[in-house]
């Protein structure tokens, strides 16, 4: 903008949630208003704040007078330019998302929910509205991965996106790891720390990073998955024998969030798991509470986007990028464009290929590796290793397979569970191939 | 853009160089026009590429028809929508770029020493004339750097932004660290593999990583950097032993180009030198020729964007996508803002306070120690680490300080080289230490 040119006033936020990332917000916002204008050209004045119960404690630098418990007002009542959303949940951020694009509002989101939920809608709703609707802190936080697919990448044909999405888990998964505690343990000490909530299925059954997949498969392929066409593992199954023996062999274990082109294209595979990670690929080194997206493409080749995944100001900073970026496009009014949906079917889960690590407790006996191995054989999975763990009640059976299909694997498991001699079925891993992918030799 | 709008026809791209990356670009514009538009909603036509020499040989799906080695003609005659810089160099690369622009055309150029030397002329041209400037494949090949600090972290209080950005030099210290081979081997190497030149001046004596640094200090920090303002070490008196020991403190050995506020601001530092990086720190793990940047920011924490920082087709990736980038603004009427311009002095480099390794080349005689602590000391230098490593003619020296001023540091080494017992004065290595950065504990 040329010094000369007409002051054109600050533009106005109205602000829906005030928890972590929003309290955060309205901090930076509130305290950090002039050095921001004078970093971004762009002066931001927060005009209001809905929230839930007026009653609760609020950051101290937060007035009073700007919150309010009637959010439908105050997102298309008067006096507003911008509408950041971080309330969470669909219910009633869909229906306020709706109205502010409806009223001409660019949006500001880092709700995952909803975006897995009806992302494709809303930015149908925004592009016919010529508005906004930007999210980059709906997945890694700070990490500027939905610009770098949004934009950067946008003339690239990218093969694979490979996310560590989930900070709870794979703090869990790390200390599990590197301490050789259980499971349970580690969840443990994470509640403690407040890196898992009391109720901790949305992080470790992988709900929240399979919204992530389908946020992050609609970026990469313009793909139109939502949550329920994401396959879903968790990691409550994986055991601290299985983290150690993934490590003998030079493998961290990961919840991996994959979106990937299956032959070319343009059936993709959108699915969340734990996977074996060759210690020596970069998202092996993504330790704690840590995100990373992994990217490759035709032209591109391997990139990775790194950084706090999760926590209030680094959310709020990526909230804050994007409303500067909001609000330039609508003093020149513009919007970034929607990113390009095409048909993208997926790719049935039964017919994909992979590399899989299983553990089995068994009854210590003869014949059991026998009838074991018949399981596999029926179902046409190849062994590449097996090994006994432990003697007696403590014997454990462990199996690395040639590359099998999953449908295979799947009616290997559900036999194996029917076999008298299996007490359990243990972790289940698919072994992540470098370059060749999860597909394997 | 809606389905019943009218086809705005192709956007027409000028190309100036067709060598590494310009090649590539061609091909993929060419080869892979109907995807691109597809997947980005812009189509773009190749129209003409100036070269330097018509009868070199070329991409074979490149026509003849387009080339030129008429570049001023091309970039203002008529037919010509955007123009894309490839060609690299000062002259006539800057005057061509400025007719570009004054044209009203958007360039998008991956010329770091073009930006290195005149980046915030430029850009204020660009601005003056409503047109975008991009970069993205200066810095860090198809790494979206450029964007993030730009766009992502617009509204962040950078700190500190920390790259590995020549893959050359880290291919080289990697070979040392990994192999124990001494830096005349690994470099020759490098040669052999096609990563290093001939004369591999620019890179191993910092020259390529110096003109990022001052293209990152800009964008971080909307410093007016240039080259000349740069502190510049290489890595030719880096060796073998220097990694060695580093590796047995635990840190790797990295070329780093360091722009970072001091104090708070406004002032800043910018320079490149060898650093030793904690083995726990994610740069440590960017190995041969890959390229990473390492971002620290009050909200948004530790960021990393990692991948391949150099290459004909990772390089074409990242103008592909500012490519796109400036064709959807030209076709709306607006341009990507200008980093904004602050003042920023640069700190003095002998004000900077930094942990410092050395290694000298000792005769193995009596009084020596107590002559080099000598000079030391009357520099006010402390001493933390001091091993003698080798005996008789091999007898060597290695030291590590507390934090100490740079200037003191640079009066002690010019003191030891005229001591007469010590015949070389080897590696010099600024000690990274992470969260307090080089200023120590």
């Amino acid at each position: 903008m040329a010094a000369d040119a007409p002051d054109p006033g600050p533009v106005r936020v109205a602000l829906l949630g005030c928890g972590n990332v929003g309290g955060a917000l309205a901090e930076m916002l509130i305290s950090e208003r002039a050095a921001i204008a004078a970093r971004t050209g762009v002066e931001l004045e927060l005009v209001g704040i809905a929230v839930s119960d007026l009653g609760r404690p609020r950051p101290p630098v937060v007035p009073t007078e700007l919150l309010t418990d009637d959010a439908a007002s105050l997102v298309t009542g008067p006096g507003v330019d911008v509408v950041v959303e971080l309330m969470g949940g669909i219910d009633p951020a869909r229906e306020l998302v709706e109205a502010a694009l409806r009223a001409g509002r660019p949006v500001v989101t880092g709700n995952k929910a909803l975006l897995a939920e009806t992302g494709a809608g809303l930015a149908a709703l925004a592009e016919a509205h010529g508005v906004d609707l930007l999210y980059e802190a709906a997945v890694g936080g700070a990490i500027p991965v939905v610009r770098a697919l949004r934009q950067s990448l946008a003339g690239e044909r990218v093969r694979r996106v490979t996310g560590i999405v989930n900070g709870t888990t794979n703090y869990i998964l790390t200390r599990m790891g590197e301490e050789g505690i259980d499971y349970a343990e580690a969840l443990a000490e994470a509640q403690r720390l407040g890196l898992a909530e009391g109720d901790p299925t949305a992080d470790v059954e992988g709900y929240d990073a399979a919204a992530k997949a389908a946020i992050l498969a609609g970026l990469a392929f313009g793909s139109e998955v939502s949550l329920a066409d994401v396959w879903r593992e968790g990691i409550s199954g994986v055991r601290a024998a299985d983290v150690a023996f993934a490590d003998r062999l030079g493998y961290v274990v990961k919840l991996l969030a994959v979106a990937e082109q299956v032959g070319g294209g343009p059936e993709i595979s959108v699915r969340v798991h734990p996977g074996m990670v060759p210690r020596s690929h970069p998202l092996a080194s993504v330790r704690g509470a840590f995100n990373a997206v992994f990217v490759e493409g035709d032209a591109c080749g391997e990139l990775m986007l790194y950084g706090r995944g999760a926590g209030g100001r680094p959310s709020a900073s990526a909230v804050l990028g994007d409303l500067v970026d909001a609000s330039r496009n609508l003093r020149a009014g513009v919007a970034t464009p929607a990113p390009r949906r095409r048909a993208t079917p997926v790719h049935p889960m039964a017919e994909l290929r992979s590399t899989f690590y299983l553990s089995l407790d068994v009854a210590d006996e003869p014949g059991v590796l026998a009838a074991v191995a018949a399981v596999f054989g029926d179902h046409k999975v190849s062994i590449r290793v097996m090994e006994q763990v432990g003697l007696g009640q403590e014997a454990r059976l462990i199996f690395l397979t040639h590359t099998a299909l999953e449908g295979d694997v799947q009616e290997t498991l559900a036999d194996l569970h029917r076999l008298g001699a299996v007490d359990r079925v243990g972790g289940v891993l698919r072994v992540i191939v470098p370059e060749d992918g999860v597909d394997g030799p």
